[in-house]
């Protein structure tokens, strides 16, 4: 059934400043895919079956931009270290572990129902360097009805030999068999290039990868700028690029028609690497609780909305510790405004109706028309009973969406639909 | 039975920088009072009834040191305005409307059930300034078997009509009226004086509640330097003050021997502040969600623990949006990385120790010997089950504790002990 409608209280965004509200309203599905809003069913619907969600709140399906499925496992835990160090410690030796099948089977499928309870209906995911154990993630995820972006890691330098590929030939190599195997697998999940970081490959990889991109058109995903030490790092690493967006770009893997680009956390771009990001629409995946735990500092969100540029949210889990991007929602508000108060007064706090565009229609360009319901929009929704925050009469559509940023926790959302199916 | 023996995963605090754990460990409760933590029950407890608790955490349950009942009802809503904004705009209309017994009793009654579900076990909580519903309140809390101090609000000027009590006299003589009413009337339920903030007082109500405080000796709680435009406002106000605890202090309501006093926020305080509260001993509710949600800034709190001062966490329930102490730790780390990496790097950021030790012993030192297991401590405990945070196998017990600061939902405390009576 891709047909129907959903009657309840709608909202959506069609842009970053406003939010549309309808209360008692009807969301139309036609074959997966939105047919608009409407005060009334519209004559040409009233044939499709109605399923009723009065009273309750329905939304576009939120789309994480960044996260990292063999970090859920120790999600909360070493929030007293930063990123170089959280690394080694914890992140490190437990991707190792995805070299076993079972374990990753194991510890996929418990991220897997996290996702799927959650709020999210998309997302673009970190697997480890393991093909054959990002392969059982991807079908596990195809498994779920979710959508996603999936990438099998790169990684040749800079990280224990549990967790490193023998050489850019052989990360490529690998790279190139998985994507012969799982292209055109799966409806809804699809491949990404992952190189880790820029520390994780060497040059030789980076140009293997470039050219992997050229060949099989893939975009990509990775990290940039999130921390001091690291962006030091990178510096030292690459001495001829003028900056760490650069180094990326001159191997062909920094957005641009062909290649298009999520970068992980831009924390601390300077005027070069936006000006490069925004010439090339990279996507920025911005993930205000990892940078705030991982003490990275707090993204300029607000420069980069005002800018025009494409700015998503993401979970980063285990950077961050909670799946639903409605908690990272929360974050960013949060984020912006200490970051207000603290360090640059010129960038006003972001609004609810931002952050929420953010996670919906924002991040939701990465896949296409999604995170919407305006009409054409690919029909992913989400119903969440919100009746255990208070009395639904007393607040707006608008007021009882803030308080669910603020407020919800896991189990909160009812029933889910990507693509027009009806998930639980 | 307020004589018993517990068995599970031991934690708890002795100081401020390490973590006491045991794990299956037994926890000794003789007439509502802790005989302390063991590997074995010691011959003298052997005949005590024994809970099994094995696979939980058992936790001093936390100690709120500042949540104003009657705004729970809104938590989660307009946390786009500053704070005199937004006590405008939301805090005094909804404040106003408790002048409505009924309408207090039902929203109290809310709060309640989610104060008692929650880990928090006591707290220092404001009412409104209309002395029958506080006492509804009051009455609430006692059936609840929670412990609290509580206070009728006083306020005389810069509010609303319908926010205001007619004359500094009547303030005065209605909390009169309230402390004869209410005192020795609970075993759990204590009275606090509460003037809201210095601009909510005039000269004439502050001095007369400095006259009731030396003749009833009640604690005091209020707010102190949270937000910019405040503390320009009450600089305003009282010109001939040096700073804004100076003129607390100036009316008896400052701390020293007769008049424990908690002072929520403390974010702007200066040298001088700060040198009287170590002074007078009083206590800081440090309320980071709050702070950050209304854009105010971070609290110093490291300095204020190195300096020695007694500090403990609050809700601040609604400038904050959850009850749990929890949420309230997270907070506390997050917002101290932030302050650490955008604003002054001589302060590190906060630990869990620490702020698990802030949340139970630092904060229960208002009440008395609480918020420890060490022998002689009044017996409040919590009992959580986090198995659905992952294996707990491969997971120490402090590791889990900060994994439930991160990831613990409401629900998931299974058991609660007040002053040894195991309320569910």
């Amino acid at each position: 059934m891709k047909s129907f409608v959903c009657k309840g209280d709608i909202c959506y965004s069609k842009d970053k400043t406003s939010l549309e509200t309808i209360k008692d309203g009807y969301l139309v599905c036609e074959n997966g895919v939105s047919a608009g809003v409407f005060s009334e069913v519209p004559m040409a619907y009233q044939n499709l079956p109605l399923l009723d969600f009065t009273g309750k709140l329905i939304f576009p399906g939120f789309i994480d931009l960044h996260v990292h499925a063999p970090q859920y496992r120790f999600r909360g835990l070493g929030m007293d270290l930063e990123l170089l160090e959280w690394l080694d410690t914890h992140t490190f030796p437990e991707e190792a572990k995805y070299a076993d099948k079972e374990y990753a089977k194991e510890n996929y499928q418990k991220f897997v129902w996290e996702m799927r309870r959650s709020p999210n209906t998309r997302a673009c995911v970190f697997g480890t360097i393991h093909r054959e154990s990002t392969e059982i993630l991807m079908e596990l995820l195809a498994e779920s009805g979710l959508g996603a972006f999936v990438g099998k890691v790169n990684m040749n330098r800079n990280s224990p030999d549990s967790l490193r590929e023998e050489s850019a030939e052989a990360s490529a190599a690998e790279t190139v068999r998985w994507i012969q195997e799982v292209s055109g697998k799966y409806e809804r999940v699809k491949l990404i290039l992952t190189p880790r970081f820029l520390p994780s490959c060497t040059d030789v990889l980076l140009r293997k990868l470039g050219e992997i991109q050229k060949e099989y058109h893939l975009p990509v995903q990775s990290h940039l700028s999130e921390n001091r030490s690291e962006v030091a790092w990178v510096q030292e690493l690459f001495p001829n690029s003028s900056c760490y967006g650069n180094a990326y770009d001159s191997f062909g893997l920094f957005g641009g028609e062909n290649c298009a680009t999520i970068m992980a956390h831009c924390v601390l771009s300077g005027e070069e690497e936006i000006a490069l990001m925004k010439k090339r629409n990279v996507f920025i995946a911005h993930c205000p609780e990892s940078n705030t735990n991982l003490a990275s500092g707090v993204a300029p969100i607000r420069r980069y909305l005002q800018e025009g540029m494409s700015v998503g949210l993401g979970s980063d889990v285990a950077g961050g510790t909670k799946c639903s991007l409605f908690f990272a929602m929360a974050e960013a508000v949060r984020a912006s405004k200490l970051r207000w108060r603290l360090q640059d007064d010129s960038l006003a706090p972001l609004t609810i109706p931002e952050v929420f565009y953010m996670a919906t229609k924002g991040g939701g360009a990465f896949f296409g028309k999604m995170g919407s319901f305006e009409k054409g929009y690919v029909f992913d929704a989400c119903v969440l009973d919100d009746r255990a925050y208070g009395k639904q009469a007393e607040f707006t559509i608008s007021q009882r969406l803030e308080r669910a940023v603020y407020l919800s926790q896991d189990g909160d959302i009812i029933h889910k639909f990507v693509d027009g199916i009806q998930l639980f």
